[in-house]
């Protein structure tokens, strides 16, 4: 149950003018192809692109594209996936660097392995992302959605904050620590991991918590079902960061209530076939593999 | 949508005399109420019952009696799920002692929460259970169910095993470690959380994988969907302790596969009105409840 | 081999008028005992104290007392112990709310436990602190003492830091994380235990080096002796917080080198008789302690 | 402060033939230097070796040797030292395989490193070693040495064991887990650091205690002066086994106390000049060392 490409968008990294060149070079490979090229808007104002090709506004591509490369690493993957996220547009990373978790075709191999995706041959995967809003006396200040993460962490003083957790509206506890961490399996294996939080496979539907340096030993990390709405609030005197994917941030005031639920929209990744969560973790967490005879 | 409850049984802690009190009050108080009461035949026999009440098999009352009130602690829990498991009959938990994740009604509030719970204001639970099997080459040569975990363990010799974890038929790692404990949400709690194992929500489709003192710095626990067939393949020459909810136990050989999947029934769990997992979590992990003003 | 008082010095909690009741009171029951009493200035001021007793400041208080009652919790111990550092006077700790780990007597036995102390029966512990300091260019910007710990944390942006560790001139990592907790055994129960970090002895001479969600899974906490020089050197583009004690903070700049040495000079702590810090370890972090028949 | 070095001994892996390559080719170099080469009996045994070298039992290279040359891994070493543990000849380890945290020459550079440590280029280290005893309603029934670690286990049962912690016979706390690690510093990059116990620089005079899966979530690794005495006493029911540098094992009952002190012998260890403690744990524990200019 493939679908066809007609329409492809490039998206490069950030400001980066060095992905000019494998933008070109993709964007005229799929043009050889017969495809409709697009290139995103802020990408080719970084890379000085004039003309050869058509530009378009990340809605643009959302709305008409049938498949966005992104160039870049898993940063721009999650800018990416947020900024389309209201879309159902496949997204395929390629990477000018070492593999990243989400960007997992390397820029050797780009042309090789877009001719199989755009020829059917390819695994797609959903991926849960979170949506995120602030909320100061019931009004809503603040709205986003992460693939990856919502960090709650202490704010400008760098000492420790105080917070409730309620689950579906129910009072769970109260935390002393540098904060928490809400994650998506996708985030799993990104930031959370490095606060030993749980790796979460990408079917698993789940949130986990990951608590940063909590003050009570018997605090742990929890996965909850995704279909939960998890809030945060921050209890007085303390103020909080609230950074979203590692990109955005909001300043957070005391007895602000941060709530986190599953988006409706899950971000769709077209992989090259043969691709393997497992095999990924296990070459990007160096676990063990001692080739056996079959 | 409740159901209403005729025949009851009663099923104490494996060969403790000393719930015979509890048996019995709670045996008439059930007959008080004009329901058909049997005792647990093993529980009749250590408690010394003769005659007054009927006594019925695990598999009598598997198929029909309408509820099974278990007196004892998590452990007796355990074993009464596993006994049980091909039946779809609910269990309700009585702990005589300090209340248990799963044995939370404690014995003093014991006639007025069966009282609840046989008027219909009960909540039920659905807890998924583990089947698991042990193959030597290629046949079946141990197979039982699990609520908490399996544990695969180093053997006699007290040595690191090394062990090929395969998910859905495909080669994930290999492992040197003490060992592997692959929990249910339910086992979260229990042993796996003393091997530093993520907690997962009842209602969290998954199952987790936790190493024991893994050699790898890089091993961490992984979550993976409940729908997975988890495989771990005995490499030479080590042997294994398998541990079934820490009550049952095969002595695995080199080359063995031991198969988990999640089982096709769940255990269904009845607690009184106002039960709340994580009221029950705080209780049980001491986590900081600040008493605040509405 | 004991020492005599006659000059008694009282500090409490920084700009807490709250605790006038426990300095006069502990102050007219050493002027009872024929002991000069001084009320240390900020205090004095704090509480409103006018002409019943002398003031001093810390410096008088280091050079001529003969020993400092602490008025308030943990951290007015750690602003005590830097403020009188260069000194040998040594500290009694009391606490107006729950025990800390170094103000170990109640408000409720001050009097006693203070009696006892003067009379000569006590237990004299010292402590180790450690000398902190920033280089900016060759040339030390900063200066401080800590009794707890250096922590070297990500500056405002809030992403990650990358810094190079050395050990005694020798270059030992580069590590890519939050931060870095470098405590003497006295902060090992503080912010470092929250973050994983080891348990010290107060008599273990060492330095652990508790990394904060470091970005290699490799990385754990080391504990060096506390005779090493550790230097942690800001690599280029990061910025960081440096806390001490969780009291001073230091925005350090790319390049900057934060080293950090044992202080030459301990804390004096004196306990009342019996004092046990195993046992403070057990109340305080809620270990298991079965009463056993002997 | 060098020492001569008339008669090396060499001492090869336990009961392997494959080490003979290796064993003569260092004899023969020695024997060109013009020293007495003693092979060690069980080595002489395990290769075959007829006549052409004397051979000597560990005794005789504790009193006689100036140094011993030790061929294998880490395990082999820690079996050496035991052996020679009453003795203060100097110890230098080659590895045939991987190198070791204690063997730390590589066989192909095996000869070059020897000659250099001949000629008086050497760095000596000395490391802490464990004196093990187990005592049965006071009288001793077991007793050994250990270099890395004493870990006291769950027996045969596979279940939780409990016990009593006392330290210099004060009673620190009860603990239920799956067991306890008594490490050095040596032990603690080996068993210990997989189950997340703190590494101890060699030069920090300690003994960590690493719980194993400890029933309580407040159970943290503790280092302990190696002043200390450790006690553990395990309570009934719970036999336990206790294993010295997982090499000698004993199988303790309940009631049975394990007391642990610092040997009164250090390890000697010669390593080649230039050997850095920091450079072999960044290379062994995959540190990131990003290569920087000066």
């Amino acid at each position: 149950m493939t679908q066809s490409f007609n329409t492809v968008a490039l998206i490069g990294k950030y400001q980066s003018p060095d992905v000019a060149g494998a933008v070109l070079s993709i964007a005229g490979f799929l043009r050889e192809r017969g495809l409709a090229v697009w290139i995103e808007q802020g990408t080719a104002s970084s890379i000085g692109l004039v003309g050869e090709f058509a530009t378009a506004t990340y809605d643009d591509i959302g709305v008409q594209a049938d498949l966005a490369v992104v160039l870049g690493g898993d940063g721009t993957m999650l800018n990416t996936a947020r900024r389309l996220s209201e879309h159902a547009v496949p997204l395929v990373g390629i990477n000018q660097g070492r593999l990243g978790f989400l960007t997992d075709i390397s820029r050797n191999e780009a042309l090789a392995k877009l001719s199989e995706i755009l020829d059917g041959r390819y695994t797609e995967e959903s991926r849960a992302m979170i949506d995120a809003e602030v909320l100061r006396a019931g009004h809503r200040v603040f709205h986003t959605l992460a693939l990856n993460d919502v960090v709650v962490n202490k704010g400008d003083l760098g000492r420790m904050i105080e917070f409730d957790l309620l689950i579906d509206g129910e009072y769970v506890y109260t935390q002393r620590s540098d904060g928490m961490i809400l994650t998506t399996p996708t985030g799993s294996t990104a930031y959370a991991l490095s606060a030993n939080g749980p790796i979460l496979h990408p079917n698993v539907g789940g949130i986990a918590l990951v608590p940063l340096c909590p003050h009570a030993l018997t605090a742990r990390p929890v996965t909850l079902p995704d279909t939960c709405r998890i809030e945060i609030v921050l209890l007085p005197p303390h103020d909080a960061r609230v950074h979203f994917d590692g990109q955005t941030r909001f300043d957070a005031r005391a007895g602000d209530l941060v709530r986190v639920t599953r988006s409706p929209k899950d971000l769709r990744l077209l992989h090259p076939e043969g691709y393997s969560y497992f095999a990924m973790l296990r070459e990007k967490l160096h676990w063990s593999a001692t080739p056996r005879l079959p």
